[in-house]
């Protein structure tokens, strides 16, 4: 049976219908509506000829064997975050599904390499705050350390919560057998973002996921009354914080793709009668390019110092976060963008502000490529994301292509022994 | 006796030492503290030819009839904020005992006019949110309804608390039958601010009590991914607000003697990883001129209706609060600056950005005048609050002084019948 992006669609709609309510998708990691979803799955394989099993991160992957052992491998993540939308992660495992089965279909079981498709564990994060779990302990740069403590709500520990899925915190790290024979990762997601829809572009082929950094900035003035403190005598700690929101974004403006962003801002002592005393801000900015970011970084720093001065405040930098950019494979990029242009005429390269379980694979140095397909209003992770029926059509159809020039790619690298 | 500033310091002190403690001055209105200071200050007037007792709501009024009814009122107030300061209110509280005492001393218990001394109840509102209790009750400006649901945290009712000291909520009006006779007013008041210091300054005379015009303004935008997000597409709440709170520094300079503040900004969602889609702020104006207040307030919503287009934003205001200017007495305010400058030399006259009784009083239509005493550091409202001890003792003087010619005055413009 040909490729059948319609089957694909369908499948989507039935998880939905499975595991979510009118509030969104439900799928939340380590929970039984996520349990639930990854059963449905094993229904969906089961007449495949495919071997299933969960590493010992809890990555589920399903193996068509091949004439090579080289593996292509597709990914993508079942889990969602609470209230979350119908295509988030669930696309790209089901997309992978129906290439799984088209491939099977179509080589009478014995396609040219072997077709890996990965539902990776936890990407979200959303119970525990630890994203991509399941793709960085397969990528070995997952630390069990600083996650050993993490919590949920409940006060139930993340270790405690992945026992009844057979997960032993201790030997998440044995994921990395899994890189064995990986020629090529390829994911399929939708953008989460409002480039493609503003550009009136169907697909898009992803450069790599930009490099976080990631900071908590605190100015410190002088408290003082409202009414009894002249202008020219205040330390406000406010005035400072103000320029520098103002002034990441002409940091940010000078390259074309790095966003920066104060998402939060907390007024201390917060009451309308005095001049703040203590500023609390965050910094989130990101770059696909290292060297800018840097710059970024290197120019906000400086400038929160300039504005402190001025305002005769003082401010401190605290790190919460960062990563650097992933840069996707050169090749796969040039082939991705090549399947999308041959499916709908126009492509389009853009990097991936958000990250993905992609970042992780390349890390561990697997050649991996992304493709987006466009979000209806940028909306993601609620109840409103959507994106277009025929354009998840032909999503699946320029995804096919890809895997199709990916096996291509990987047997001309190592052609099969004669 | 001749006046004997030393005295009102060492009444100063000993109030201190009886209803303070390491974190400061404890006098909270209609709390144990309070009433304490009070019965203390009845125990010091107990030797003096005079008559006490407590008005409608709670104010205490302490009389030296003159040979005429016409009457020159000195006031302030013993109540204080929890960990407030030493000199806060009872500091004109005790230099008006000093001068009752010394008057009935150098008139043999009968003064030109007759001299009252008021310790006004619950100025601070410390307890209950409601400032100016007593001063607004006399003035006839306190409206019942709005103060009849007051709580304070242990949940108990304004009307409750002040039973069990003789006062009935429905008749505080009554209080206003204390104007009688009522020929001027004058009270001595630390400045709380930075301005006489900076000047090097012991005292200055006080021009009135600043307008104030207290807002909530919240610009909306839309939340959106830190990551996803093109800095071209966002609509950053924060950043029209950001935009406002420099703003609003640009207006108030404009004017001498201006002040505008924004004490608080929240932001939502207010994560590290979202654009502001919602940012709330507070905006606090204030000047002695309400022509100034009425054009800084326009000037400030027609900027931030700019800044909300800019940003693709809206923007809604919400007035918490308001009060008009109250100019003081030309003539008190020249006859306050003369005997400022017959004591040390110099005088400076400024407004008053915290309110005071003497603003209630002014609105009342009673001649009113305010004497300043610098504050070090402008600190006031906790324990570090403080005055150096030869400035209290110039204070006490120049006080004295301005009372003489404040009686003097009230004669010339009513001669008593012979």
């Amino acid at each position: 049976m040909p490729l059948d992006p319609g089957r694909a669609i369908a499948n989507l709609n039935e998880l939905r219908s499975l595991t979510g309510d009118t509030q969104g998708a439900q799928r939340v990691a380590w929970t039984p509506a996520w349990k639930k979803a990854r059963a449905w799955f094993q229904e969906k394989i089961r007449p495949l000829p495919v071997e299933h099993h969960l590493d010992a991160a809890g990555n589920a992957w399903t193996t068509l064997k091949g004439r090579a052992d080289r593996a292509l491998l597709l990914g993508s993540h079942l889990d969602s975050v609470p209230n979350g939308g119908w295509l988030d992660g669930s696309l790209g495992v089901l997309a992978g599904l129906e290439l799984l089965q088209s491939i099977a279909e179509d080589t009478g079981g014995l396609p040219p390499v072997t077709v890996r498709l990965v539902d990776w564990a936890d990407e979200e994060g959303a119970r525990f705050g630890r994203s991509l779990f399941g793709s960085s302990a397969f990528a070995g740069t997952h630390s069990i350390a600083a996650d050993r403590g993490r919590t949920d709500r409940d006060n139930i520990r993340l270790e405690d919560a992945m026992k009844p899925y057979g997960i032993d915190i201790e030997r998440i790290g044995e994921a990395s057998v899994e890189q064995q024979n990986a020629a090529a990762y390829l994911e399929l997601h939708i953008e989460q973002g409002p480039v493609l829809e503003s550009m009136q572009l169907p697909l898009g082929v992803v450069l790599g996921t930009k490099g976080v950094e990631r900071h908590a900035i605190t100015f410190h003035g002088q408290e003082a009354h409202s009414g009894s403190t002249p202008m020219h005598v205040r330390r406000d700690a406010l005035a400072a914080a103000a320029k520098l929101a103002l002034e990441i974004r002409t940091i940010a403006s000078r390259y074309p793709d790095a966003v920066a962003t104060m998402g939060s801002v907390k007024t201390y002592p917060g009451i309308v009668t005095a001049v703040v005393g203590r500023c609390e801000t965050t910094l989130d900015m990101r770059d696909l390019d290292p060297i800018i970011l840097a710059s970024m970084l290197a120019d906000a720093r400086a400038a929160s110092e300039r504005f402190a001065a001025e305002e005769r405040c003082t401010v401190d930098w605290s790190k919460i976060w960062s990563i650097e950019p992933v840069p996707f494979h050169p090749q796969l990029v040039d082939i991705c963008d090549a399947a999308i242009r041959e499916t709908t005429g126009l492509s389009h390269r853009l990097p991936s502000g958000p990250l993905h379980d992609a970042a992780e694979v390349a890390r561990a140095g697997i050649p991996t490529v992304m493709m987006f397909v466009q979000s209806l209003r940028g909306l993601s992770h609620n109840a409103a994301e959507d994106t277009r029926i025929e354009h998840l059509q032909l999503a699946i159809q320029a995804f096919n292509r890809l895997a199709e020039e990916a096996i291509a790619w990987i047997t001309k690298q190592n052609p099969p022994l004669e």
